[in-house]
């Protein structure tokens, strides 16, 4: 491509509502421009990256034997009643009527629409596994779209369903696209890990994601720092406490705490580690016959947070979790929330692990203003239900028994799911078995946020003169910069030799002949972030030469002139070559 | 791709609902399914058309220089408010809001987004021409959504928009692209036809469409017999007769009628050529300051039909065209519709060319059941204001002077406009010329129906075993059937030979290694419609060849084993080889 036909939008100031650096660059180096909040438009330099990560990825899934389809952006309202999901589904579904009235959604997702199909094709075990993916346009109603692409309202989503005749054969092809997803991210040259995750809210029995690893990242993710072990903060498992409890040491006494109502205030007030301390959140129970739902008391040590997801994973608990109002406290237990107690509490008690180990703690009264010190397990108040309910912090041990756990930030670019027959089940997908018996479908699930990929590549491979693409995704791999093209005829013909040469061999190559300073053209190669660098100038071609550097060299060095393609074969191997 | 692998989702029974052949047989092979209303899924095998489809398009939309990019399909409410059609678009428009409460759009076109981009982008006419591109999914709200992907709401379109500093490079660029269409629609192997059009709606002074030729059209495109002229039936001017009008030979006389209301009935009736008489429609005329708008009478010859697109065009008419309603006729007339005519007639008239070379002929009377006979234009009646207003009829003169007119139907698959500064002028996109002044950029537009042409050549290439598509956008181009490979491993082994040699030589090839009987392959792969196919038996191997049949040919031959590769080369030449 030459420069001067293209559209080269690169910007110089850092617009003003971009936080992350994947934005900012992606905006100053003219790869999107926002149209609405969460909505942007690929302009020509970001769209070849877009595809290219594009075309990895159906390349992968093709050869791991998924089959291509694209279905409908827009979804009737019946599948997803049959689901479940109308209802279920929060304000992310942009719902809409068509010109007859009739209910529509943009699919944000397509298991509904996929089982659909598959239940009207499939009738035989003999035509399972089956693979089917898209690469598709999603619409997802974000409450506050941010980052650019990264969390987009509008974006490229690829999603794979399988269907299977049992579990095994489910967990068969889960491995396979576990597999495929490395090679995928590996080819992206991207830092990611696949870590374990929950997946509650789906369904479904085992659910990992892949996380590119980057400090602007939105998940926690967490990592043994002796094993493979590695989870999201939502699953990673927050083990007993090694040993037994020590014994009680003190006598419980209730202390005036007058104001104090937060386990800092407290801890400063008593001048006490606020490990000794719990806090006691209280949250709905999970409804009766009748839909009535009493609270029940979650337990934490006092430097602990709660696992929202742990929590409203077990038991008891109303779904999503939902903490007690204000009111709804002081009508339960009669005080205010930061003075809440397990001591004599008139509700359920779940205590978290951690919490369950200590010995001679504090904790609210159950009375505004008071709080008991010295408080035992056993002793002074019952322990009856003990849960992992916390998040993780650093330093804790492993789940695995090996090492301890460290924290780091990832961007989630894929999630492969075993829905199991949530879906199926619900929507009746059915297959004759090998003794012509009905059988429920397994289904598993697998998504890539494409478009995602393409900043999350960024947040990795940037310096502070802008974009470093990996060559798999570089929206040109080679920049032929001349100098001075327009006023030498001989820049301006080595530069076109070269770039055919170049181009013939099979790279991607931008010619930037366009009428400007070198400082300018030099800069917009380095901000749009092409992988190789030449430079055509007279004083080079007096002596032979060209200047080549790579975008991550600290040194540009001469190069022969003939010997610029063997250069780039060997720099960046081409098949074939 | 390997058959037992694949969803090859054929079906024998003809689907009820589908009326058009296309319809039929992409349902039947297996390449889409309906999810609703003008909302289809792409099946792996009809993916695989589309894509290669949308792979010729961009490819030569890449080489005349255009420039792809991926709006948003949503769109803000606001873009529309300014160029004026959030109110102007019809019920095709599908309408939603977001979780705030902000109006917005399924795109069914980009116009205003994409100035919307060009305004902020483009500063200087030294960055024009540029013609941007996408391939993309839009939305259009049918209120009659048929014929499968020929007619659906949701589609795949090529849409471009390019801008200039002046109508000459407006004019340059819809040139390329005119000739860029016609290399699009030769490399799909279509027999189509570039046809000039009306571009009242869209503004603009120049379009063309391009359609495929096929019964099933829903269009009427129009032909010169003896010269290139061609034009949709909308844009297709009718001439005046040749000569002068004839004399007077009658004297105007008025004859009762009664109950005689239509053409046929008066012609009928007064045992007289149809050709003879003159049909007068009301229709409702421009509003004038205060918004009144009064009636105007369009005069046609009987056997003529009125070509509503021609008459919204002319000055003072109402637009859209709205016909008078019963009440208004007898309020302003005194009569019912089927009496009227343009004698003494209150409202002004417009006469359409070839009434207007009437003698002698026969008009309503302005009085129910009453007619006027032998009435003659400017003795009886002024001839004020002449003006193309029919539809041409097969055998009329063509506008060029050379031939006559032919009628045939036509799909629209391509359509090119010059929007002039419709769009620019109403969103003030405007660049600084040479001499540093304010410019309205000129835009043209210019889409293609990607998902329709899929459809289209269908209509052009089947017979009663299904389809036969061209080598180009074949899903495969080679269907290599194996008979008995499940038993006989000779057979297998051939097959999967004969399989990697083609598919490595860059050949799409299905491997049909189901275990079916090869009359129920045979049948799957003439109507998914591979244009080659070869058959490896035991019958065949034992005498050292391969079947051969070309999806067209009435024939089969026998190839040697090792002349397949060199046969297929020669049929369907392949680069490098």
């Amino acid at each position: 491509m030459r420069a001067s036909r293209y559209l080269i939008a690169t910007q110089k100031e850092t617009p003003a509502d971009a936080e992350i650096i994947s934005h900012q660059l992606m905006l100053r180096a003219g790869m999107i421009r926002k149209l609405a909040a969460g909505l942007y438009t690929w302009l020509p330099m970001g769209l070849r990256t877009l595809r290219k990560v594009e075309r990895i990825v159906r390349e992968e899934m093709d050869k791991s034997g998924g089959q291509e389809v694209l279905m409908p952006a827009v979804q009737p309202a019946e599948l997803w009643e049959e689901s479940g999901r109308w209802t279920q589904y929060g304000g992310e579904l942009l719902r809409m009527n068509d010109r007859h009235g009739r209910d529509f959604c943009f699919g944000p997702t397509h298991e509904e629409v996929i089982t659909d199909l598959i239940r009207n094709e499939l009738k035989s075990y003999k035509e399972l596994p089956a693979n089917f993916y898209q690469i598709q346009t999603k619409f997802r109603d974000e409450r506050r779209p941010r980052f650019g692409v990264m969390r987009a309202r509008e974006f490229v989503m690829k999603d794979a369903y399988s269907f299977h005749l049992n579990a095994e054969s489910l967990n068969d092809t889960y491995q396979v696209m576990h597999r495929t997803y490395c090679s995928i991210f590996d080819r992206l040259g991207l830092d990611y890990r696949p870590v374990q995750a929950d997946s509650g809210a789906i369904g479904g029995s085992a659910s990992h994601e892949f996380h590119v690893l980057a400090s602007s990242g939105e998940d926690d993710i967490v990592f043994s720092t002796e094993s493979s072990y590695a989870a999201n903060i939502e699953k990673a498992e927050a083990v007993a406490p090694a040993g037994e409890r020590p014994a009680p040491g003190e006598a419980m006494a209730e202390v005036a705490t007058p104001g104090q109502r937060t386990i800092a205030a407290i801890s400063e007030f008593l001048e006490l580690d606020v490990k000794r301390t719990v806090k006691t959140l209280l949250v709905k129970g999970e409804a009766d016959e009748d839909g009535n739902a009493g609270l029940v008391a979650l337990i934490l040590r006092g430097d602990h947070s709660l696992n929202e997801i742990k929590a409203e994973n077990l038991a008891g608990i109303a779904e999503p979790l939902t903490m007690a109002t204000d009111e709804e406290i002081l009508a339960a237990v009669g005080c205010q929330p930061g003075s809440i107690g397990p001591v004599n509490l008139n509700v359920p008690v779940i205590v978290d692990r951690s919490a369950a180990h200590l010995a001679d703690f504090v904790c609210g009264a159950n009375k505004d203003d008071y709080h008991l010190t010295g408080v035992n397990w056993e002793r002074d108040v019952p322990l009856a239900r003990v849960e992992d309910i916390r998040n993780v912090v650093e330093g804790d041990p492993s789940p695995d028994g090996k090492g301890t756990l460290e924290i780091r930030r990832g961007i989630e670019v894929g999630h492969i799911f075993k829905l199991g027959n949530k879906y199926s089940q619900a929507m009746n997908a059915t297959v004759l078995d090998e003794n012509g018996k009905t059988a429920v479908m397994e289904m598993g699930c697998y998504g890539i946020g494409v478009s995602r990929i393409v900043a999350a590549s960024i947040e990795q491979n940037h310096d502070d003169k802008g974009i470093i693409w990996p060559d798999a995704i570089a929206p040109f791999e080679i920049a032929i910069v001349t100098l001075n093209g327009h006023k030498s005829p001989t820049v301006a013909e080595a530069g076109e030799k070269l770039y055919e040469q170049l181009r013939q061999a099979g790279y991607d190559v931008l010619l930037d002949d366009r009428n400007e300073r070198p400082g300018v053209k030099f800069a917009d190669m380095e901000l749009i972030g092409i992988p190789h660098r030449f430079v055509v100038s007279d004083r080079g071609l007096t002596a032979g030469t060209l200047e080549y550097k790579g975008r991550r060299d600290a040194d540009k060095q001469d190069i022969p002139l003939e010997q610029a393609l063997p250069f780039m074969v060997k720099a960046s191997p081409r098949k074939g070559l």
